[in-house]
């Protein structure tokens, strides 16, 4: 998922340096990212995962959530958190496909929130979705908060 | 959502002037608010997202709310939350009218905490509700809080 | 339900004042409690609140109370969450007489931790309820914490 | 609850005084914790409670153990969460006695913890459990966090 | 479990001391992770717990893990959650195979951050998982956050 962001964010723009750092587990992302802000001075990090479809899984995933919000509350600085649960496809092929695009999505909306914020508003309300068909607009605007994780 | 809160607000009053923060998920709804405290010295906010009907919509709803509870903590401010479900109503055209509804009875609100105080204790317990019906009045009094997003 | 209270601890006591601040919602109540600790320097308060009987209410009432939690460890000092669910009763009229007797049990609770705390420590573990039928003692003490919101 | 654990503190061992704060509900506990840490100087503190059976009273219980985890980190200093359910017993009698029991084995958890932590790297692994049947051993060490609430 | 992340840690390399600390239930290891990061200036933490298959159990196994996630973020620093819940084998025997590899693949993992974070990218993507059978890689890279506990 990483990789496709990253292909995705220098088919994007350019004027940015990326650090990557790999954890074992979803519940590991939140001090990472801490670690990417405070050591490396990130201004935004995009955390990946893919949460298993257990109910402890989907705990685990809920706890790993709540920790990326507090880090980002902590230094006023965004994290996009891009989870990918392993039942949200049937079959591998989708689940690919769904990682590949949620991921490149997720790049942009990162991409956006750095550099280009009035393109986030021009979006509000549109219905775009990440991964998977979009639920194309309702109203015309004020829809902020729309696309969902 | 939010254009309807910017409309109702200039109909109600001024005095006042808005900023505007556009996120790409309810999830980063939270650090929006937080830098709309700290960089522009905001007095309030209004934070505007729709969740989806999904469980793992319910969850990122759960958690975006968490995060919005701590900023307003962090900063002693309020943050008015106004949050549509997708699945409050069955169809499109309900669904937009309860966004243009709740959106401008939460603006109300937020201009009746800064400037009008005495406003919101007079209709404490009068059973108003943030769009559809009203449940109206059960006691004369004292039901402050009673209000639901 | 602030009503109930107000008049409640004006028949038990007097060497205090009371300060009011109304919200919208009960999301709004624990940065309203910060509000009272920090500029009213209230020593104790009241949060009076009444949930809906929707999953996304009980969601709301969580988070309120996770908010206030926060709120009262941020000052170490105690805040009584009266809350009534709309779903407690079956009719208005029982509702009404649980907020008004919840409301005063809650009073009396925070009035003695400020002024008289051994009364407390002395109904540990007699099994009163704020609302409905006490439960009757079990043990003759040690149960602090046994009485309920 | 609080008289069984101090029967047993004392048949223990000695050096150590306690102190005492009664509080009306679950959720007013870890308030009562923090002003136990900082005013009292304790360096540790039992927190008895006994939540209901209704799914409200679990949701209040769960917060009361967030807002206790909270304390516990921000002292660094252990709180031992002593909660027996209502539910957990059919009749008055066990419930008493499962009352007593566990207040009695985590006293003894709290006076190791402060007075002799080697007893508790030896307990480790062994499946003792607070109040009824203890699960017996199955491997031989290592299972330290295996007692539970 | 901790005998068995030990024992692994030896295998695995050296460059390292070892402080171990014992608490009698999976909601006192925060504060006990918190102790080992400020009194013992540990740089990495594995907490080790077994959470029982009743609800409250997994009630407290999530408070355990909320108040693992908040001492990680306040030190900024790795604490690995090895749980292995009491359902997850049907016999004695299954979960004691479980609780030896779940704890030395995690021992392995925390060697890793430490020690040789390049090897945790190279992992990524491939579908190991910690205990039980691995899932296979599904596409080359990018899965960080996929090793679930």
């Amino acid at each position: 998922m990483a990789s496709s962001a990253i292909d995705e964010l220098h088919r994007i723009g350019s004027g940015y340096t990326i650090a990557r750092y790999t954890v074992p587990g979803i519940k590991d992302l939140p001090v990472a990212c801490k670690i990417l802000f405070s050591r490396n001075q990130c201004d935004l990090v995009m955390a990946f995962g893919m949460p298993g479809p257990k109910p402890v899984d989907k705990s685990s995933a809920q706890i790993a959530s709540q920790g990326l919000m507090q880090v980002q509350i902590e230094y006023g600085k965004h994290i996009i958190e891009v989870f990918v649960h392993e039942d949200e496809a049937d079959d591998e092929k989708t689940l690919a496909w769904l990682m590949d695009r949620r991921s490149r999505e997720h790049a942009m909306n990162a991409y956006n929130i750095l550099f280009n914020p009035k393109a986030l508003t021009a979006m509000a309300g549109t219905g775009l979705r990440q991964g998977y068909e979009d639920a194309g607009p309702l109203i015309d605007s004020g829809r902020s908060g729309k696309i969902r994780h």
